[in-house]
């Protein structure tokens, strides 16, 4: 950490900064330039004890030089993380993709929807059974009847199971059925939830916020991390900004920019990133070439008639289509897509 | 709503999305142009029951009229809605002040600021006693204890007290303690939350969450409402842009727009919004002057040993200055500063 | 064009916006709903003539049905433009990388360089000239002594030269040496420069200004086509956005996008885009798998003494990186690189 | 300026670094920390000529401490600038507001706004002879024969003139008819255009581009600056966010971060700002409150017929309102409303 003072700083205020440092069991180094005096802190110490020098009026700035994060960084674990669910691999030379329905909203078109999904080389079924919605008019979701089905059907199917909690009180519920749980984009920073899910020990797949920075994504795993709980997988999903031919911008860059930052295995959605059913493919096809470590699709055999999202769904065909175009872009990058047993 | 039709939409897809309407005991009006066929939508039905038709692949766009929010909107109700909190109004011709630290750090530190606040004319009590805090490193907050030095303070000084909920699991506690409860801006969009808080039928100090529009800020109060909870104060504090020299970008048009679309009062939080002590005065006169029915401020008696967000809370003697131009601004709008009894 | 009028519009109100509707040579239609009052415009005629009906008092919006860009829409030119340049061809089945220098800063590194990115397979060599820098103070091109050494380096190597005009009085300058003439992001709205460089017929490279939307840069586009000159190559170069580990965000989905609304080529520059050298090859990749026409790639001998932008620039060996994996990347869509003869 | 080198940085590489700044005049400092090492550079030495150490492949990140602006700084001139245009003053203790059309549209209608404006308090008329429009269809202004009418106009009424110019090639036409020339939004790093303003050495009114941080702004400003020009009023004028309730989001805090870092005038555009006409009062009041030197409003005596932005100007009548309310927020600051004489 570096504290820039404020031209005109006496010698007097240097020293009242350097004892606070000291007090706080770190090193302080001054150096005087011909403009400005600064600090360097030097030392293990939690940095963020110290961050109220911020606040001490003849600070100009204080600059960070290290991550805020520590356990999901790659100077903690220069390999890869690969997160195993129920023999299904997420990170490393495995491309893996998750797809299913928005919503679940029967069990007929669960297990069709489910059954296309697989054949084309799905590896994981996705499916809401607690649905957060903008308006409280929108269908909120089957809720434990929506569990159910997806238990029932990937157990039928050999298919892990990925589904949203939304509220720490119904982690019970939802982690009874579910083998992934998954924090949406608008809980990404709802930390109560982050360390509760953490405590479970479940593989999380954790959805980056629409107006978290990377550095944001990777606080809030930490949160999870910080419980012990090592299995996390990170998703980029778009974020918001000034364009609206999309419903969000798939920030095509974060896939390495997390990669280059953090061990943990990171996938795209493509469905919630652009929200327009013709910008799946080439934005999926972009994901694995950005180096991705999967996908997550949604899926639906009739999309006008899907009670959520529907305008964001694929066809099954087009899914088929999506499959092969994915397992050749994998090969370039010397990866292959992950299959079930 | 209207639905336009793609270009070369046919006779029959027409008919088609014309009896979809009419199923759902909706008017269709059809309107032949030169370039597309449009579709107007007419009755009284909820709107969203049709979304679905976006997902039709001969649509183009689906473009609604009636904002999607029912009860916190002007036209529900024109008058504007005023929310009293222990005799302290929210909303009409007052401007409300609320001030305090933003964490509860210990007893004394809190009576201290929040009599200074008072003797310069804040007329609720603010202070965090469960802190969302990016890192999980940082200080979380006091939590019950923090509660009752707040339940304490705002007793002895004939106070109301506002303090945040983040979990549903909390609410029973918090709800003891507090006069209003506040939902941050990371969980504007945490509709279990919300709609929990809104069974409580305490007042609700809504914060815009950082990539939230207006509409859905207004969303996310009708989660409130819905349950029949009609005490909202919305909070615009800022919004993530690229801006750097800020924390925040403080939307001051949105209390305009609020005001315009909504009977619900709206207050700014300058502290947030800007994350810069020295920009705290001008931004809050700013806001009184857009016509905001409030402030959030932070004050701490000595922000460099603030545990939380130092660099942003205002000394009381600058609070005074506040309140003074506050005082005067006020007048121009022919508004006047509530008073505590 | 349909016009939504506000709650309680009088049939005089109504009848008035009727008149003005006809007296413009358009057809009106009304729909009255329960709620509000819709007037559909039908006609051929520029829609933008009756833009002023938005500030008429009791008009609450205005929704265009139809794109406000004509010429570069696929609506009025279904098939792909393809743009050649001296047998370079941009757009179709081919796929065609740009690169250099960010600047040129000498004789003998503009022909190393240029010399390096040919033999990997480039086949059209950029390089600035005049540069837009955001500080006075620094480097701002070597003028027309670059062109020179621009257009030498061109004729020895059989490769078509890109370079930027940012001043209308230097077009015919530029124009003397160059074979396509960028318009920075920047001047992606100065219209009196678009419209010159529409004048000299010459192929023209218009990149995406920072906020532009992509209907803000069809519409920069339609001020060059306007002028007869139908050989624009557009270029996705990231916007602005809060995220700050990149500096910019590239916006992958517009790729697609732009090729639906639009008959022109794309491509993407990810030097710019994301700032960082470590990014350029995912990022190019995600590129060509999205479906861009080409790239445009900084190449630099010594990045640690480029003049300018040296932190965004690749190394030779690595652009032979980058080059291989595009060049599979592009089979998997079923298209080529485009080779220089 | 620090440097900041990659851990695992070697001895040697750290003396390569070292030589390199001793090479370029400038003293080097280095501070090993536990996890990094960093270098300050310290000397009067023009920092930017060190920019390419941002590419030095150890180096992590490169943090400059000083602003790379110099003449537009508090710290190069700490008295607030004052700009003087044919009496009337920007800056101070004076508000001083601009209005008129959007565009210059016939003389009669030019009259009639000016006297309008003069008669509510205005100060300067503004008025577009050239207008940037994002599409070719659009009306783009009278020309010359609009600027005529403008110094007709302004000499009559005894008011200065303030119109945009686009293009190095009209300077000489615009400068010889406009007291002010302002330099729009989409020009705000059309570097050339801002060169040569500067050498006229007239006043010259900046606004911010959408996409511009603050930084971004007082960098463009230093371009005229560095002519010798010290008249230059900034301007904001709402910046581009996801926020799609209001055509453009108003940085209500740049006017203070502004007035902090620089100590040239700064008023504010409230008509582009939001783009809707209702929001204007409540914007004009906030931005004096927030301490602008000054406003520019478009006023027009019939927006529904306006050839330009109709919807975005007010009336007349409601412009002297907006005057009111001004005059009593100034004299809250110790300011007062600007007088022509």
């Amino acid at each position: 950490m570096i504290i820039i003072l404020q031209p005109g700083a006496t010698d007097e205020q240097i020293r009242d900064i350097v004892s606070r440092i000291k007090s706080l069991g770190l090193g302080a180094m001054v150096s005087r330039g011909v403009h400005r005096t600064i600090v360097g802190v030097i030392g293990e110490g939690d940095k963020l004890r110290v961050k109220p020098l911020a606040a001490i009026p003849f600070v100009e700035k204080v600059v960070p030089i290290m991550s805020p994060y520590k356990l999901a960084s790659r100077e903690f674990r220069p390999e890869d993380t690969i997160v195993e669910v129920k023999g299904v691999r997420f990170g490393g030379d495995e491309v893996t993709v998750i797809a299913g329905p928005c919503a679940v909203e029967n069990r007929d078109m669960l297990f069709q929807i489910a059954s296309a999904v697989k054949a084309a080389g799905a590896s994981a079924l996705r499916g809401g059974a607690f649905k957060p919605r903008t308006s409280p008019y929108s269908f909120q979701g089957l809720g434990e009847e929506g569990l159910k089905y997806l238990r029932e059907c990937g157990d039928e199917l050999g298919m892990p199971i990925v589904t949203e909690v939304m509220d720490t009180r119904l982690i019970p519920l939802v982690e009874k059925y579910a083998d992934v749980l998954q924090i949406g984009a608008r809980n990404m920073q709802n930390f109560n939830l982050l360390t509760e899910v953490g405590k479970t020990g479940k593989p999380i797949l954790l959805k980056r916020g629409m107006s978290a920075t990377v550095k944001d994504l990777l606080l809030s795993a930490e949160y999870i991390l910080s419980q012990g709980n090592n299995n996390v997988i990170l998703c980029e999903r778009g974020i918001r900004t000034f364009e609206d031919s999309t419903r969000n911008t798939v920030d095509i860059s974060a896939v390495a920019v997390i990669q280059h930052a953090s061990h943990l295995p990171v996938i795209v959605d493509p469905s919630h990133g652009t929200g327009r059913r013709d910008l799946i493919l080439p934005v999926s096809r972009a994901a694995i070439a950005a180096g991705a470590n999967g996908l997550m699709v949604e899926v639906h055999m009739c999309p006008q008639e899907a009670l959520c999202d529907g305008e964001q769904a694929l066809l099954p065909e087009d899914f088929e289509q999506l499959m092969r175009d994915v397992r050749r872009i994998a090969e370039v990058l010397g990866k292959r897509v992950a299959q079930l047993n």
